[in-house]
């Protein structure tokens, strides 16, 4: 096997233009055969092969740098960068992260995830190699899709007037995770279909060289045109046109569904998404409803509609209802903000990590307007994605801490219907909903009536210890109350709803037959709803325990681990009320 | 006077051109006169008199929704929409805010002060517009300067897929706030001289349609443009060539002197920024040194270069170790982690209420990445501009509970330079400084050394009280210790120097002989330090009193009156403080 012979960049430099081609097809084996077991980014890699093989050819990392864009496409990178046998050897199939890693080679220069940001971070090293007065290439690659992203640009407008040495290669597969969406894709199209030579550029107008190549999944073209811009003393935009899902018919039939993609039957080409519900099945049905209810519901998504359940038909079905606005968060908010201004009932959801690029829009073009746009914040919480680039476990901290933001945390299934009905139609307020990541029933008769901001429910009224559990997090009061009734404690079970205020009132009542209340939220502690109620209760005899994360950048930790380490687990909690109680 | 009978918009529609022309030169001088005394946003006002006047003229306001970027060139707007005066009436300056704000008036949408977000923001009234089956011009106003900003991008690359009825007007006077800095600009030049007609074309490569009037400042030829877009029905850019600070020989020749003025004379164009240090200055001393002494430090900024001092003659003299990005804060931080990665010393400054355009950045690129970069978040607290738009109160929320970042805060100037010399040079984390508004000093001998992370220095050891008082509130804790020490209490007075965490072995000490800690912060107390503080002593017998602003969007409410509410002043501490202790 020619893979399992490559410990460096190095040992591709000999090679000759058929056992180059060969190495393609192995690597495409491997990456079918691996993700088939562990899931993973199979299109982006399958379309990325080739080029992989001609930039490690052509370049000589990691003196040339190369930078990979939310590096999600990285797969064969780190194949040919000593990480072969995690490809090859099931037993070390873990062994290596989704992602580039700095920690596991001098060929992976940052710790990325979400988008659009590797123009700017290349360029960062570039202007350092300058400044050293080093030498070397840098390259930057970057997906269509990405090129959405508001970053993105940014970047391309500030190298185009520093950089040197300054190489973007644009991995144009005509897709972003779903279809793409905005005015630069059809000037790609033209692009494509001019061979590069249509009137406008937008690369050019930005004030880059432009080189396009048709054949991007070609190593000897590829090498041919990356030879031609090595060195270059000016930035270069290197457009290269490659099949998302290439060499596995299933993946290239359907790019969307092979975007990442959990294990699956190579053969058959059927995804295992595993059975029971999912939130994004469920938000699809009520959102659909919505829609047909409703002329004035507009369901925004930047970029990852599945995460909905918003699949072509649905997407169709809506009509001008839907606005997929590419990735672009920053804009989602405002235009989210500017619909509700308009009288419409704008819907914008995304995943709690992807909100973090939205917090200014948040506060100004959301917030201190108050206008009363909905937003879903997906994935929450913490048992969700784990690598540390997709933590969902920021989110309350960052949104619970804006001015006149109404963030709602249901406990269930039914309650955060409930919450979408509340927030859709009212129009007093910006209203968030935190939607968990696992799928919960409650038989409640939620009253759907949130207006008066900040009251708790008291669902199960006790004495001496008072959980107050935040949304995805009741269930494991549930379990916390049960375990202390064992021991001889009642406790009080507290559903605060709201993640964004306290309940004065509630709290104050609880100080009549209560010594102890226990904040639990699934999320970090630092800056988020426990410490609220801490520092309320902190000028008083009532003693506060504030359970959740502790600040950090975890990952790819085990649920169960975290929960461990965290004295999340329902006995490790009792153990800490017991000891407070003393 | 003309300005003095226009109630609304219909009341220029019947006037001939020599009245327009006459009515723009009465507003240049009542714009010129009002800024004279009361300070404002005096050049870019001057440079868009006309345009403002032409698109009332055409267009029919509110019915037609005219959109402003940033908003701070709306004075016109505001004269022609029954706010003139606001204008010739100096007891009537006060009573219209420096930016658009719907509670004044129908013909403003949004409160906006950050930039970049017009086109966002329109393209939401202008969906709501086709969804609610209305009819209208939508008209998003943008300046050159403001194009960098990728939020901008993502707004013009998703409108020129959606949009039916959708104009921009890109005010185009040469200028960001500084020069501008990016490949689009030498672009926009290249416009101005082919009089639209080049090659390539940054909006028609999005999709939209496009128009040049290179006579940005003339009425006419300004009606005639938009008369041929008024109603179209596709999107379309009116690129307008006008001339920042028209009219005012002063402003035309220092744009940026004039792009926001303190009061100033009229006649000899001497602007009075007030005697006194500035941390403008300080910093630019401080910075030009440290250019000068290492050729690894780089100053980066984003178009705000005069806050950090760097006018011409220091951007001049740093050279290649000073970049300015343009109006792109996402990306200025994603740069500064690619430099300090690359084995730079980067230093990025802007104000604190402009950070939260990166808060993704922050997470993500630099601090999961752990790259030591230094950032200095200026203008931070409650005590400098006190605009909704412009507030610096949450950055301690925002940026205190991200992992891995050090977020120190300085009590004096001495101080900050300790907490710099030892940020730029040390290798460990990524670093943010927060530079208050007010100069103050101590004589302190600063050790230089923050490597172990959250020590705190009890600066006097007292008994009973501690106040633990966070970088510029220092001084209000000193005040309070006086006045305690009056009523027989020796406090406790301890700089904490780090927002990110807490100081475990200081505050068990205090345990011994205290029973009150009282936190003091610049800033929003939610998500904030204090509440870290509050939360640790939460199972304790400690009574804490968390001291700080309350969460709101206040609305330039002066400072004396802003601590008054809050209960901030010596004198209400002090008496919560005896309140507590009984």
């Amino acid at each position: 096997m020619l893979m399992e012979k490559i410990s460096s960049p190095a040992d591709i430099k000999q090679m000759d233009p058929e056992s180059l081609k060969a190495l393609a097809d192995e690597i495409r084996t491997a990456l079918i055969e691996k993700i088939s077991k562990c899931g993973g980014h199979l299109a982006p890699n399958l379309g990325f092969v080739e080029a992989t093989i001609a930039l490690h050819y052509v370049f000589d990392s990691p003196k040339d740098k190369i930078v990979y864009d939310v590096s999600h496409q990285s797969y064969t990178h780190k194949i040919l960068t000593g990480r072969a046998a995690a490809f090859t050897n099931p037993s070390k199939y873990h062994s290596v992260t989704g992602y580039t890693e700095p920690g596991e080679s001098e060929h992976d220069h940052f710790m990325v995830g979400h988008t659009s940001t590797s123009i700017s971070l290349a360029l960062g090293l570039a202007t350092a190699r300058d400044i050293k007065g080093e030498t070397g290439n840098v390259i930057a690659v970057i997906g269509d899709g990405s090129l959405s992203g508001g970053e993105a640009f940014e970047g391309l407008d500030n190298a185009s007037e520093y950089a040197k040495n300054f190489i973007v290669i644009v991995n144009d597969n005509e897709m972003s995770i779903a279809e793409n969406h905005g005015g630069l894709y059809p000037h790609l199209a033209e692009l494509r279909v001019t061979q590069g030579n249509c009137e406008s550029n937008y690369f050019k107008a930005l004030g880059f060289d432009y080189l396009y190549v048709e054949r991007g999944n070609d190593i000897q073209s590829l090498i041919a045109a990356l030879k031609l811009v090595k060195d270059s003393i000016k930035p270069v935009v290197v457009h290269i046109h490659t099949l998302k899902g290439k060499g596995y018919s299933f993946a290239e039939n359907s790019k969307e569904g092979f975007h990442w993609a959990a294990p699956f039957d190579v053969s058959t080409g059927v995804i295992n998404w595993g059975n029971g519900e999912s939130y994004s099945e469920i938000l699809g049905v009520y959102l659909m409803k919505k829609i047909k209810a409703d002329p004035k519901v507009v369901v925004i998504q930047s970029a990852v509609p599945a995460s909905v359940g918003f699949f072509a038909d649905r997407r169709n079905d809506a009509g001008k209802q839907y606005i997929d606005v590419g990735i672009a968060e920053e804009h989602a908010v405002a235009l989210a903000s500017g619909l509700a201004k308009g009288g419409a009932k704008p819907v914008y959801s995304t995943h709690s990590t992807f909100i973090q690029r939205a917090y200014d829009q948040l506060s100004q073009d959301l917030c201190a307007n108050n206008n009363p746009a909905t937003l879903l914040i997906t994935m929450s919480g913490a048992d969700g994605m784990n690598d540390t680039t997709h933590l969902c476990i920021f989110d309350i901290p960052m949104m619970s801490n804006i001015p006149n933001l109404v963030y709602l945390c249901p406990t269930c299934v039914e309650e955060a219907i409930a919450m979408m009905d509340y927030a859709i139609d009212q129009t007093e307020h910006p209203i968030a909903i935190r939607i968990p990541n696992g799928v919960t029933h409650r038989s409640v008769d939620f009253d759907k009536d949130y207006s008066e901001l900040n009251t708790f429910k008291v669902d199960k009224h006790g004495s001496k210890v008072a959980l107050i559990a935040l949304g995805s997090y009741y269930e494991l009061a549930e379990s916390v109350a049960a375990l202390l009734s064992k021991k001889g404690i009642d406790a009080t079970l507290i559903n605060p709803r709201f993640a964004t205020g306290i309940d004065k009132k509630t709290l104050e009542e609880l100080r009549a037959n209560h010594q102890l209340v226990v904040t639990l939220e699934n999320g970090v502690v630092d800056g988020g709803f426990g410490q609220k109620i801490a520092t309320y209760y902190g000028n008083s005899d009532m003693r506060v325990l504030v359970k959740g994360l502790a600040k950090e950048f975890y990952d790819k930790v085990p649920y169960n681990e975290l929960m461990e380490r965290n004295r999340l687990t329902p006995k490790q909690i009792v153990e800490d009320v017991l000891a407070a109680m003393k």
